[in-house]
């Protein structure tokens, strides 16, 4: 597997051409920004000055902008501790004038109900802080908008206890969902002819099933598959989402034959099911602003719009939370947590082991997956919890507990079908016990499945998963 | 001249291929749309409604951008009053939460220093009002950002005493400010080359030189001119703001011969001077949102890069309030406005004349222009009146009264040089008595001159213009 | 109307950034290039020293070329006279060596049968000229392409009456034969937001209905218009044909109607018909190369996958040929030209009339479309002529007399439709007596018609111009 | 390493979207064919009849080409036999009239002076073999250009000793000579943003020092890399030739450091020198029609154009054939190969060994070169041998021996320097015993050199290699 390296944004805002900021770099005071990694009581000062110019717009917009992209450089260059007291200074010392904020409430509770719009308007103004003026004018980076996602990341890190830090935080959060609308998003397909720079960074943020280099990359964008991202005009080698699709004929239950290098690729006009095998949020700076659900329903348009002879939408999805919920489960000693039957099946043929019939035990070596008897006893009693775990386990009142199926219900996706030994990789044994689930996309019925779910909490499931849950 | 005429808005949405929104246009009860022009009482009920729909994501977030989509379609084909009713039922019913406000205003009085910035922060968040989510989810429009700039536009007009409608205006104008932020627009050259519809708005949005049609229009791009404009990703046929230049050797001072469809091209290798000769805003709808410093330096930044030989930086500009301003003051009968020489000397020509000398009178007929004799002798008391209206006079404390003047005062230039008879059509009488001035963009000199205007309200001016005060 | 004034090809050249030629410009002894006009004999001695070297690739092949691009800057500043004697060096002093020639012939004579192939292949290659060299090499001009397409074009007409001119000539057509096969063109939409150079050249080149201005154009681009023009790589601002196309609803019958800036654009979705209204061929310098043929069925295949409601494919086209025959037919008094019915007819509509009915005297004066009685008397007899002159008369064994006929029913059209009054206009009544006729093209049929007429010249026709024929 | 499999242009060809073709697909008679792969008399004689087909424009052009596509498809298909046979047919049934050959030949010796251009252009026109016009159809298919590429490249090997083949062969050099003119060539820049389908060939078709995965390509395309490659615009994703250089300070003698993967970066902008360490001719089909000089050029100026501070272009070659040369002249023991001191040298070093002081011995083992006394002690006599075969030995009259010389001698560079244990590897040493040398190509001297060496034979050489020479 070929390590991908992908070079640091500092690294890339370097090595660009001179921007057009060096013209307007006459940016007094700025050549001489030398911090120490760890940021001086001295740096901090000058610092600060620096923070004050960019807002008092000292030499013209133009100037400010350059120097907010060299303070930005300078924060690229700090440790984490720089980059922490860098954070710090904007939000503990930029924030709204306290006394205009006192003024515009007062004027707010005084206001008469034909002017309380304005006075609300006035007293968000007021409150708008500083410090966001000068993260917008981080935007005049070369690759300003990709700083400041990477910085949010930072920060989510970073804030954890720190109200000051949590309060810039939520301004950044602000103004990247300004920014991120899905209405400035670009649905591009990824190709083997895309860029390789592009198609590089699909290696490195695939997390569900990890691509193995190069040629695992070009087997999943063959002719029988898709790949579609979003993508920001100004982040454009960026994707935000990416999500992966094979055309196949009827619903996958099986990663592994997906995944095959060695498997000819099918024949695209021929498929009558689109399978959504993987779905990766690539920037955790952008977390808390969705775009999921816009991806698939755009792909899904695409690819009706392509193959004609597509009549299934559905998901190959892992079931990331089942395992330590059946740990849990099981360590709770819940009674009835396996039934009568089950427990009589699975004592049988435990008689030779030392865990004389217990699940947890079982489970603990990978091995079972390997021990065709023992495998096959597990599958009864495995593929029940399972869509007890998605159809009816609660995080809060009416949410799904495993994050995945969450999503797909929230969109309006329905809980189709569950696959035993779908994924026995380490992960797919560690997360899910070898189980995968299709979550179909109907179209007629999306909007009733939300507002079911969304209203309700109702989970939408297929006959056979009722089937499953009866036992 | 040819009559441009461009298609409006709804036109284009209508005439765009069926978008992705009608896949997702299940959209429950958007069909049924249907509303008067004026919107009636049943219409404002059923508009609520939708409103709310899109605002609680009934049907899921896909779903409430097309209903949203299907709103604004409606309100493209509204009467002006319609529209009005329709801004008002955003404005009025969507909204902050008062009753979350006040808690909101109470928990951040009561906030200890340390939370104050989180409690503010929140504070801001509850005072975002929803109707900001609708115009942000109109953003799926097909033009929806041009959608939303055009809105802006009309709301501009209907807000005037209408405090409700006020505040819906700032909002947007913040929703705009951060979508246009400077970091997000590409600087674009246009030539003859460039796509018809957008050379046609050039046509369409040029207001102080008048483009009279195709031909006027290809002589301002041919090779020794150039014309550069900011566009937005998401609006690529409109320009947002453009500048025409002209490569010249010395300082123009007769926009007529820059502007003379005979004359043939110069050769820009040869050429010592850009004239900036005509800077447009284009949209009315991102009026306070400004560009305009910005797209002069990087353009200079252009075609320092293109043209070795290129020294000086200038505009030929007109003076548009200066024939306004003077009337005034000829109106009020400010004595010493004349000196004795200059009044000597227009009292001489007009002996013949019925008005005894007035200046206030010898400029009513304009065809004070073809008596060269009369033009001479006013030549030396309307060049010094120029002089100070541009240097002297101000609007409030520092402020320079002229808009032309102290846009480029505030990006820095200076006060160059006042040419006579430099614009001598009807406009050109009308506004600045036939005189243009030339602003020098200095570049080591941009900063410090910002500095001393931006704080002191300190006009940087020429030797030669220090002299024409001096009279 | 605007006139469109194209910038000549060498003002372009001269335009254009300097190219790697000027680094390979070393290529000495180019620059002291300054020939007359007209080419002075010892300008010419000079001009056959450049072409030698050229030939002989001194300094190496770039330098080769280079040097050929300064004479064809050369070329492109001389004179008519100029030019032909510039050609006719090339011509006659570059011709192939005759000794080798004579040799390969004889070698040819004397080959075994399994070595012909061979010999006839070398006798071939000693048969190309040198001066295809040179032309070709010219191809390293910035517009090299474009050039040589110009060049063919003077040359066609300086060729006349000389037969190593004649001889160039047919070089140059086997080269650009070569260069434009059909597979290098693409296919290219041009809409109202193509490059406006590109458009403004549509005007230029448009000869069966003369574009009137930009007005007239933009409407030509409108929503239920489409517009193709295939385009050489090497030559993209130029189209070398285009078909204007109007989307309607039943086979129009009148240009007029096509042609109106104040009807409303049609529903293009609803279209069950496209008519074909108007075919250029913009490049002289491709007379012989023929792309027409492609191009209909190029675009017939882009119509019906964009609307899939479009049933029939027809042009409306005029007959550029049938006054001047039909004059011609009136000169020499064919007998039965006219039916009895006919002439009778005739002779009562013209008692009142000088010309006592003769068909001649009565198309002579072109008021006679403004009597709408007289129009009506005329209707049947130039019809039935009309559809004669189509479907009959012969230039040579099979080949249809009019052009724009033979054209559409070699590429498997058949002659569906006469229409009366169909183009009014004086070029319409001068040419075509006021008729129009639709071409159709019915895919099923396309192959079998073009056998049977370029095979047998027979032309196929429609029910309804075999009655006309029959009276 | 990754293994790169290029897709088979019959699977691209397949995979690629229906094209206009398959509209004119009614092309009757071509859906039958269903060749055996080595062609029966049955499939020859159908192919007979589609090849008269196609040339006879059956069903009109449009049909004529959609046949000859699918005899390409056809051809695809085919095991090397069938291939075989295919060309065969094409070679020996489709040349030119015989008859209409000797009528031509006749009418040209009897042509007067003055007619004798024509006459000659007339032959050349019978000459003209239909079997070319086939060949040109095939640009009918999606990948036509590349497919008669390859073809030819198949052709080159089939038509050792048959006559008709090598005609064919010659035929289809003259057709793509004509479409492959450099003035068609668009030179384009590689790097990591470039398509990953467009890398990949790089790595497959790099030949002088291979490519070891994506690592290694995305280390030759680093910041201080430059890789350009001429394309043809009917073959985007082919390079046709590509040249790799470094950006360095002081001319590279050593290929192993400018490969190093772990090297970091160095400085572009400080760079003194540009060196082409590797240039690969990419297709086998375009053998004879070279671009590589043109290539040069075109590098040194986008490269002087971007990078002020370069000062040296020169190249870090291999000497590929001097082993084989010295073996050779070793096995003849020519006299005096060696000199006295050097004889003495290897005596001494070669005690302990069987060879007794054998150049060839010593060399058979590489070993040697780990040996670093026995290296120390080869380095005079290898060096000076390989002076001069570099420099000294001929190929007929007036060629340099070595291949990559004679290539940069004939573009106008000079032999600089020669590197001493420059490439160690396995190849290195087979081919050129670890030495490499630098062709330095200075602008001022390249065309006296080119024709110093095109005219006269003449190598120029550097004073260091002078001395060399002379031991």
């Amino acid at each position: 597997m070929t390590q991908v390296m992908v070079p640091s944004l500092l690294d890339r805002i370097k090595g660009l051409a001179k921007s057009w900021l060096d013209v307007a770099g006459s940016a007094k005071g700025c050549e001489a920004l030398n911090f120490a990694p760890d940021l001086s009581d001295d740096d901090l000062a000058c610092l600060r000055g620096q923070m004050q110019a960019c807002l008092d717009g000292k030499g013209g917009e133009v100037s400010a902008r350059a120097r907010a992209a060299a303070l930005g450089r300078e924060y690229l260059s700090l440790s984490t501790e720089g980059r922490r007291r860098f954070l710090k200074l904007a939000a503990d010392e930029f924030g709204p004038d306290s006394h205009a904020v006192d003024q515009a409430m007062e004027a707010l509770r005084q206001a008469p109900a034909d002017k309380r719009a304005l006075a609300e308007q006035r007293l968000r103004q007021v409150l708008e802080p500083p410090r966001l003026t000068l993260l917008t004018q981080f935007n005049a980076l070369p690759e300003g908008v990709k700083f400041l996602v990477d910085m949010r990341a930072e920060l989510a890190v970073l804030a954890k206890g720190d109200a000051g830090l949590r309060a810039l935080e939520a301004d950044l959060k602000g103004l990247l969902a300004a920014w991120f609308d899905v209405g400035f998003l670009e649905l591009r397909r990824l190709t083997w002819a895309s860029p390789a720079n592009v198609l590089e960074k699909l290696i490195h943020y695939e997390a569900v099933h990890a691509i193995h280099g190069w040629d695992d990359l070009k087997n999943r964008l063959d002719s029988d598959r898709r790949l579609y991202g979003f993508f920001h005009p100004r982040m454009p080698d960026e994707p935000l989402i990416f999500v992966e699709v094979a055309l196949v004929q009827g619903m996958s239950g099986d990663i592994h034959q997906l995944l095959d290098l060695n498997a000819p690729p099918g024949n695209p006009e021929a498929a009558d099911t689109a399978i959504f095998y993987s779905i990766n949020n690539a920037q955790r700076g952008l977390n808390g602003i969705s775009f999921g659900n816009f991806l698939i329903k755009r792909v899904v348009e695409e690819l009706t719009r392509e193959f004609k002879s597509l009549k299934t939408f559905a998901t190959l999805s892992p079931l990331p939370g089942f395992r330590p919920w059946l740990e849990a489960k099981l360590g709770t000693g819940e009674p009835g947590l396996l039934t009568g039957p089950e427990h009589r099946a699975l004592a049988q043929i435990s008689n030779g082991l030392a865990a004389k019939g217990s699940l947890k035990t079982l489970l603990a070596d990978p091995a079972w997956i390997d021990d065709s008897h023992l495998a096959e006893t597990l599958r009864a009693p495995l593929s029940r919890l399972a869509a007890r775990y998605l159809a009816e386990e609660r995080k809060g009142a009416d949410r799904a507990i495993d994050p995945v199926a969450h999503f797909h219900l929230s969109n309006g996706a329905r809980i189709e079908r569950l696959n035993w030994l779908a994924d026995t990789s380490a992960k797919g044994l560690a997360q899910s016990c070898g189980l995968m689930v299709n979550y179909l996309y109907k179209l007629d019925d999306i909007e009733t499945n939300h507002e079911a779910y969304a209203g309700r909490g109702k989970v939408v499931i297929s006959q056979g998963v009722k089937a499953l849950l009866k036992g």
